[in-house]
């Protein structure tokens, strides 16, 4: 299936005597590019300049493209223009100031002398910061660039772009206003200490791309320490928004979560936090499987995480291959690697299977060889119905958390906040094709934000008086 | 003097029956406080709420006030807002993204998938974080809360509202994206840690309110470790301000830099800065004068850096108090502390004497006293003439450094920035109440952003390949 989700935009320049429009229009085409917008820029009496819009599957089609043109007799190529590029010019987000300062008297309420008024408040009463700054509403994005999207350990600079993606996301979603921060250090204990240095200035923590294991180390530690809200996302909106769509699924499908068997594969962070929600949410026979087969408790592991994982999954103790253990599974969760599932696994499975294949970008198995032989199926893609995707999640819950300042985001919170996002998509809407609501859904973040504030009176974590 | 320099705002609930508007004017007035504006909340056919807007020298007028109005019959106060609390409320700076997201296509470009194309050309060549990211116009603004204003080592949450206040000024009169971010640690090494580790979002560090001898080695280290601008403002602003103040005035007195004798009273950091920086334009004859006397090369220190600065400056080895010293000096620079220079002090200096008394909020000798005996007076406070505010320079010399991606302020740039502020002023206009530029001039940033890029290409430090 070709995805024509590149945009570039050529500027040439036209010998009207050499060469017809016809002619671009066709090698255009034939390069498998599809023209969607032309805007003249410069009409001459013999030459005319135009920015031609196209879109394109990859960029070897942008290569093959240039030259063609290159190669036509009386069109000079100006500039290629790519899209994304464009948008990302300058960064994505900016810091602006609320009020406008337009005299003297304004410079000093803001500023010298009487901010010191203000100052002092604080310093009397710390928790005023939350009434008089930007502590209110304010979350830094925070990463070490080690697990960037597919992309693995990159330089810190090139994972902004992702974590200003984000911070656009929480302001336009949520109202948040989030602030990129990439950490030139993946030490573990630097990570710490620098968060735990700048927390002051926020009221909450969004920890994001960092690689496993070390990243449970660093939020367990920073949540012990730590008044303010801090969240992994790559665990928990993982973890949050599968068991949203699982919920919708299993209602979908009629099954019960305590009676389903669950094969979860992949035990990285991800597959971890996702057993861990299973579990709180009620499941009973969770079975993790990675690339040596089921963690089973009659097994010991190099890694410390998954001994603590087999004695508390895999209640019958089942051992040996993906394919072995699928045998009879009601859910499939897949947070691992492409191509890893087979359709005799799928077709092992009990009736009407549910299959997440949320591997990215390739799934577990191709959507079109899964949909024959599931009752539901879910990816991580946007081009396939119910996309796992974690700006379902992110937004809401620190809406939430900062709204009624919660000291953190516990079990209970997120646990809400799953079913906020499964509660969104109406019962008599609710099918196959449709148990997650789309990122666009204005009642997303009303809904979580409603839940998150219910869960952390409930619990206790809530420190505002009353919202 | 009576500076009526606070705003407060009274909700009155008021019972027609007993009591009149003229009752409550009386008694504001009798309070020492001005009525400016009366606004109409509820009328009601008894009662009315009316917000009173009154401005008012100190906060002991505003409790007598309160007081006097809850003792009259008739009169319920519902509540007093502070318009300088009013204008804190939830902070004053915010995070918005450019771009609004409107559908799938455009999520996708400046989120996953599309940005990870971003991601990997910047994993390639890091400069291109220059063009795609925050990075090229983004400063942070970063405090351990140690030396705040005049209120000294406050928690940094306290802290948040200069940095807050910064930040708006650096967005509106330089368009520079600049985030707080206060510490709570003091440790020099932590600090330095903490910044470099949070670099590669930044094209430039601004350091701000940290206590003196740390602020040295914080900003040197960094300096030396760092390939982006770093700045102490409350050394160099306050030294490149002053030594702008003092170009102009040497010109109203017909004096030279070179022949004058100058007295710097405190020698702390912001009178070394200005020292340095006295140096560099050209002094010869600088006399550091601190609680224990006048620095001189015969007396040996416990802060070796008043050795090196007794070692660098008096070149007559002149010894004794402030007086003694001051006898004959052309210049006096005090960022000290209140009341320490005499009449007589002033009256025994050279002819035509330039005096900057400097500390805040009460200055080295009352300008009233003053006033009669200088040439030109210049103090820190915005009531009279010639203030010597850091306002002047962080906008535009950041402006500047990171236009042309400097990656370091050096000492021609400080320079560069001192004359292009004193050049604000014409030659026609100016004279002994007029030898720094208002806050508010338009001139100031593009003045100093040429100077600065005409400095930075000049000394090498210019990353950037065209302005």
């Amino acid at each position: 299936m070709a995805l024509m989700n590149l945009t570039i935009i050529l500027r040439l320049e036209m010998d009207k005597q050499k060469v017809s429009f016809g002619q671009i229009s066709t090698i255009i085409s034939n390069a498998g590019a599809d023209m969607f917008a032309i805007d003249v820029i410069k009409e001459g009496p013999n030459s005319t300049v135009r920015d031609i819009s196209v879109k394109i599957e990859n960029e070897q089609i942008q290569h093959k493209l240039v030259e063609a043109i290159n190669n036509l007799n009386g069109v000079t190529l100006k500039h290629v223009s790519d899209r994304t590029f464009l948008v990302h010019l300058g960064g994505k987000v900016e810091v602006t100031s609320k009020l406008t300062i337009d005299n003297r008297e304004e410079l000093s309420q803001v500023y010298t002398p009487e901010v010191a008024r203000i100052c002092n408040a604080i310093n009397d009463d710390p928790t005023l910061a939350y009434n008089l700054t930007i502590k209110k509403n304010s979350v830094a994005v925070i990463t070490d660039g080690s697990a960037v999207l597919g992309l693995g350990n990159i330089k810190p600079e090139a994972a902004l772009p992702v974590m200003e993606g984000k911070a656009m996301l929480f302001k336009q979603l949520a109202g948040v206003n989030a602030y990129p921060i990439c950490l030139n250090t993946q030490d573990t204990e630097d990570i710490i200490k620098i968060v735990k240095a700048m927390s002051p200035t926020f009221g909450g923590i969004n920890l994001e791309d960092i690689s496993s294991p070390r990243c449970f180390e660093i939020e367990e530690r920073l949540k012990q320490e730590l008044d303010i809200p801090v969240f992994h996302d790559d665990q928990h909106g993982t973890a949050i928004v599968t068991l949203a769509g699982l919920l919708n699924a299993l209602k979908v499908t009629k099954k019960s979560l305590e009676a389903c068997k669950i094969v979860v594969c992949g035990i990285g962070a991800a597959g971890i936090a996702i057993t861990k929600m299973l579990l709180n949410a009620g499941a009973k026979n969770v079975i993790g499987v990675d690339k040596t087969g089921a963690l089973s408790s009659k097994d010991t592991y190099e890694n410390q995480t998954w001994n603590w994982y087999a004695k508390n999954t895999n209640p019958h103790n089942e051992q040996g291959t993906l394919s072995t253990v699928m045998k009879d599974a009601d859910v499939f969760i897949g947070v691992s690697a492409p191509n890893i599932l087979k359709v005799s696994d799928i077709k092992s499975m009990a009736d009407n299977p549910i299959v997440f294949a949320l591997a990215n970008p390739d799934p577990e198995i191709s959507p079109e060889l899964a949909k024959p032989h599931v009752g539901v199926l879910a990816t991580g893609r946007s081009d396939y119905p119910n996309q796992v995707n974690n700006v379902l999640c992110f937004p809401g819950i620190f809406r939430g958390v900062l709204d009624c300042r919660a000291t953190s985001i516990n079990e209970e919170i997120k646990l809400a906040t799953a079913k906020a996002i499964a509660a969104v998509i109406p019962e008599d809407e609710r099918n196959k094709d449709y148990i997650i609501p789309g990122v666009f859904n204005e009642k997303i973040v009303p809904n979580i934000r409603e839940a998150v504030v219910e869960a952390s009176y409930k619990t206790g974590v809530a420190k505002r008086k009353e919202v």
